[in-house]
């Protein structure tokens, strides 16, 4: 088959489409035969060898994938040839054929294109994962969801509204704003225009959040602190801004009994992740069929133009996801 | 009523025992007559002007009480005058009567005299809560717990044997750790000797501990992170060595989904603490009942000797709680 394989590691220009050994289905995997893949930051982190796939994954790019079943291995029950599947990967995606456990696997939407089917798992996932699992999100919260227009924080914030609890942002423009606003958040606040502890605490009463969603890390630390209410959580989902924090009061954390989490999907155990995507499913399959909830999807690249799209994605300009349309020519 | 007060803040001499205004049960309260309590480190620091006690709580000192019910409040069911309680209080154990809401109430074992039960709130309900809680315990882990032949820690390692999983503690003696053993601890380390980093690994398989139990706080606090496995929590309760860390490593944080959790029990609202003795006494009763698990004593003082029973808790000496006899002559 055909895979975006690698030059060593480096820049986007080490990316190219050669050939790669057909995945062969084990014990309770489905053969897929990819139509779409999707891009994630963790890909731009691989592509430049800071981020080694887990043992055992494809060494190939890719974290999720839409495709249909064309091969179904030992020991699977309730799938056959034909069926449209999108899924998590750990590894693996940017080819013309993945498998999957089929824990894993969710049946596409009615009416749902694989090009939208790909750009949802590795983002409500990671978002569902967070909110629920470790956030314990409920009813009537509020979340402080920093990069709102990422493709996760997008993902974020239709769970959160959809969960009946509140959203507030952070992202870098006026227009990403805008978009958050439009899919749900409450207020949005341009990180260009300072520290977002004053904004929260004026959306909020002076009370802080619930749950903070944060990507920045080290910068945000302090800040973030500050900016929970009793009881909060502080998820830190990555650390693009660093991650060396200078200065920690236990005495704080104690008194308000705030929890700081670190946590990944990528390396958690094949059971965590069928456990959550049976979890997510429950709570999203209605609201993707009836359009409550839908993929955010910036832009769809044609495969063979996998430069430009991590070209475009490390220019930081999108909002929502980056779409990779794989062909069979 | 007699109750033990205080001629302003300072040393243990500030106490003494003198009058104060009789508690009246409110709507689904009840009114004690305290026949004991028993000492925590807070109402050193309350005694210091360290910890002033929350909105409403009475500012006389004691988190906990034994004793026999008097009087039921409006709205109270399943009580009656005579019954044998004991709880977990706000504040005002160290006095003839107290009140408390009638779901924090829990009743005495057979065969439990009130220095036993007033010996178990606190410390008990402290290590459920961190352990089962926000720990999520569950069979086969293992858990480190400073301070091991602390009150709390010596709850904790009964707990932790009674759901199956295991125990390393800290203390700072050889007596102190040869008590935790015999309560079910799997192997103990003296802190004097050095940090017990390399203990915990070699405890492990170099895997690390699922949870760890924490009153130390800043000094521990890198040992502690690199003690714990992924996935792993580290639990603060106290920072008696201190609250400012000086280097926090998010990206450690992340790559090994760490959690950490700051905690306390007293800033806790009432449907916490209701929840929080069901859960308990639910796992707790029959265990207690048939002598499984037991409240650890070191000492028994009479009230009238409050002065000496707080030098003895700064002392540091105890193994397990100091519990106050309460009289009424």
């Amino acid at each position: 088959m055909k895979a975006v394989l690698m030059k060593g590691f480096g820049g986007p220009e080490v990316l190219y489409i050669g050939e790669a050994p057909d995945p062969v289905p084990g014990e309770g995997e489905l053969l897929v035969r990819v139509h779409a893949t999707a891009l994630n930051r963790a890909d731009l982190l691989q592509r430049r060898g800071q981020y080694p796939p887990p043992p055992g994954a494809s060494e190939v790019l890719g974290l999720e994938m839409a495709g249909e079943v064309v091969r179904v291995g030992p020991g699977c029950e309730g799938w056959q040839p034909g069926d449209k599947v999108f899924a998590l990967l750990p590894g693996g995606g940017y080819a013309q054929y993945a498998v999957v456990p089929q824990g894993m696997a969710m049946r596409i939407p009615e009416g749902f294109s694989y090009e939208q089917a790909a750009a949802i798992p590795e983002v409500f996932l990671t978002a569902y994962l967070n909110l629920f699992w470790l956030g314990g999100l409920r009813e009537g919260q509020t979340v402080l969801v920093h990069a709102g227009a990422s493709g996760v924080g997008t993902a974020a914030i239709q769970l959160i509204r959809e969960a009946g609890a509140t959203s507030i942002v952070t992202a870098g423009s006026s227009e990403k704003i805008q978009r958050c606003l439009e899919l749900g958040a409450k207020a949005g606040w341009n990180y260009h225009d300072g520290s977002f502890l004053p904004f929260v605490r004026e959306q909020t009463g002076g009370e802080g959040v619930h749950i903070i969603l944060d990507f920045v890390g080290a910068p945000y630390f302090d800040d973030n602190i500050r900016a929970l209410r009793r009881d909060g959580r502080l998820i830190v989902i990555g650390t693009m801004g660093g991650t060396d924090v200078q200065h920690f009061n236990l005495g704080y954390l104690l008194a308000n009994r705030l929890q700081v989490i670190g946590t990944a999907l990528r390396s958690r155990s094949v059971a965590d992740k069928i456990g959550l995507t049976c979890d997510f499913w429950a709570f999203a399959e209605g609201r993707f069929a009836d359009g409550r909830m839908k993929p955010v999807i910036d832009t769809v690249f044609d495969w063979e133009d996998v430069v430009e799209a991590h070209r475009y994605m490390e220019a930081n300009r999108n909002v929502g996801k980056i779409v990779l349309r794989v062909t069979h020519d």
